[in-house]
């Protein structure tokens, strides 16, 4: 079973193959891109270990020239450290204006070997194999990459198109439980932002909390869906100056949440699961959301496993104010995305302190 | 005497305004841009001593909310550790998407001032005030960004085009007479490779070893010449693959030279003034350019009295070796840009290490 999806951008379009099994013949994939013939593969050992070597045999049979960098594994290895440290093995392999950064790893791998890729030589090609749930539906598609600031997440980044994203399903089946359950948050947030089918579709199957209740057609149906979602959204919007904005979905209060645990208390995925709650709860006090929907959104989010409630030890003023540091605030307003019926949001900077801070106590531990 | 110059891109095009006293007017300018209202001023020390008053009240009486941020000059801080610092003062600033880092100095302050525009929330708004000559000729126009690796320069960077470039030529009386001269080697630079009427002109002026010896025509009609060759070439590509690379003149063996120097020894404009000597050189020896052309340009480098030997302490080999590790290598060729008439180059990738062996024996001191 295999699709492709073609995000369509002004300059610098490029597909996403979704391919179980796909991984054998990332070398003949590549073969048909200009991408010179020097490429480096940046991954973390753990990923690396189980699907390093296939990927490297897989180049060299095509006549590529690769080596590799690893980065430890993790959210605290995202910052301008780290991507020093590409820098120099980009450096000692003499990487050159048309070689070749390959991320083949989470989302973490992803968004710093693409903001590598974008600032190396001012840019080189940058291919992605995201291995995660989360990176193959999220952070693959749409050419956000970057850092993190010791105070904010993705403060420090570029917007940098890949030639090629490959997913191959059947990596997921070496992916954590939590991890596989982190990325379904962001596919319910497609069916509420998008599309309502992918939503129904999650809500009928009998359980999605494993991998190994998934079969090969449903798992292709959620990937395809929740690309193309994210690939329409995109397509319309590269540089995030309106309606990709959607996309944060869960987003705002999920980074305040992550942020003040210290990246320590939840993968991103479970943050944007307490996030899109906390939304929806917003949206219902606004009159813009029916809570029989909400109610349809925070159950889908229980029945995957992922968290519905904030910390106790979390204050609701200290999240509120590292709203105001987000990068998503514009004039000094937080901006929310908020449903007004499954498959369709809309932007709102309209909300006061009072619906915020109601909000934010109940959902609290 | 002004003009404005239309720097005509794909995406992202802008204006590049040479004006006499501009500086004064700032304010009243970045009205007219969509900036936000948010300004974060990059300066250095000195440079701030002199103009940053005047360009924090024009912004201010515009009601734009100012802030600055200083850096010590010089290429020996041209590094990721600066923009760390840069991003520590937009946090603090918090600057929002739409607001604007104002870069108010040379090409260190500009090239570093535009990095951290293109990647702080993944790219904000850029203006840049370059206030010496060499930054308003070349690095104000085409969008390059980024700083140096320990190993080699403007390694790490981006494309990324400001919204607006004032050049106010007022501001030159405070440079000191060897940056000027600097300067002067990118505009003998845009004679050779595209305005032979510029390259004449100043043939024709009695001395322009100083900034004394031009009177206000001449220097307008340098600059707008010098910024409309580059708009030119930019315009037709913006990323440098292909025609751009002929605004590399000079620059390939200048690199090598100003690294393994450790960028003590000569300022950049000075190490492009040995490069054009030694490139004419092979474009003679190649039988591509006349002796005489390549003669006149020599006199012309000599006159505005910048350097045309390379010093004896430098050995012809450790130059080679360097050019291999230059970011221009492609496909392990390096890429030379040889004249073939005063006005006109040629990109060519054929040249042995005998050419280059003789030619550089013959420049060393």
């Amino acid at each position: 079973m295999a699709s492709i999806i073609s995000v369509n951008l002004p300059e610098n379009s490029y597909s996403i193959h979704i391919n179980a099994g796909g991984l054998n013949n990332i070398g003949e994939k590549a073969s048909h891109l200009a991408i010179g013939k020097k490429i480096l593969v940046v991954s973390n050992p753990e990923i690396f270990d189980y699907y390093g070597q296939i990927t490297i045999d897989s180049l060299q049979n095509q006549g590529f020239e690769v080596n590799y960098h690893l980065i430890p594994a993790g959210e605290n290895y995202k910052n301008l450290e780290s991507i020093a440290q590409i820098y120099d093995t980009a450096l000692k392999c003499r990487l050159e204006r048309n070689s070749t950064l390959m991320a083949l790893g989470g989302g973490v791998v992803g968004d710093m070997t693409g903001f590598a890729a974008a600032t190396w030589l001012r840019g080189i090609n940058f291919v992605q194999i995201p291995t995660s749930l989360l990176a193959m539906v999220d952070a693959s598609v749409g050419g956000k990459t970057g850092v993190n600031h010791p105070q904010g997440k993705n403060l420090i980044g570029a917007f940098y198109q890949p030639k090629l994203v490959l997913i191959d399903p059947s990596v997921l089946k070496t992916l954590p439980e939590r991890e596989f359950r982190a990325g379904m948050a962001e596919v319910i947030k497609y069916g509420v932002i998008w599309d309502k089918n992918l939503f129904e579709a999650l809500e009928s199957a009998q359980s999605i909390d494993s991998l190994n209740n998934f079969d090969e057609a449903l798992l292709n149906d959620i990937l395809t869906r929740s690309c193309q979602a994210k690939a329409d959204v995109v397509g319309q919007d590269e540089k995030e100056s309106g309606i990709r904005a959607i996309l944060n979905y869960g987003h705002t209060i999920g980074h305040a949440i992550e942020s003040l645990t210290n990246y320590e208390t939840f993968v991103h995925g479970e943050a944007v699961a307490i996030g899109m709650v906390a939304a929806g709860r917003v949206a219902v006090k606004m009159g813009l959301w029916t809570e029989n929907e909400a109610h349809r959104q925070d159950e889908l989010i229980a029945k995957t496993g992922l968290p519905t409630t904030i910390p106790h030890y979390l204050k609701v003023e200290e999240i509120i104010d590292h709203l105001q540091m987000d990068k998503k605030v514009k004039d000094g307003k937080v901006r929310f995305i908020l449903p007004e019926a499954i498959g369709k949001v809309q932007i709102c900077d309209r909300i006061s302190s009072e619906i915020l801070s109601e909000t934010l106590s109940v959902l609290i531990d």
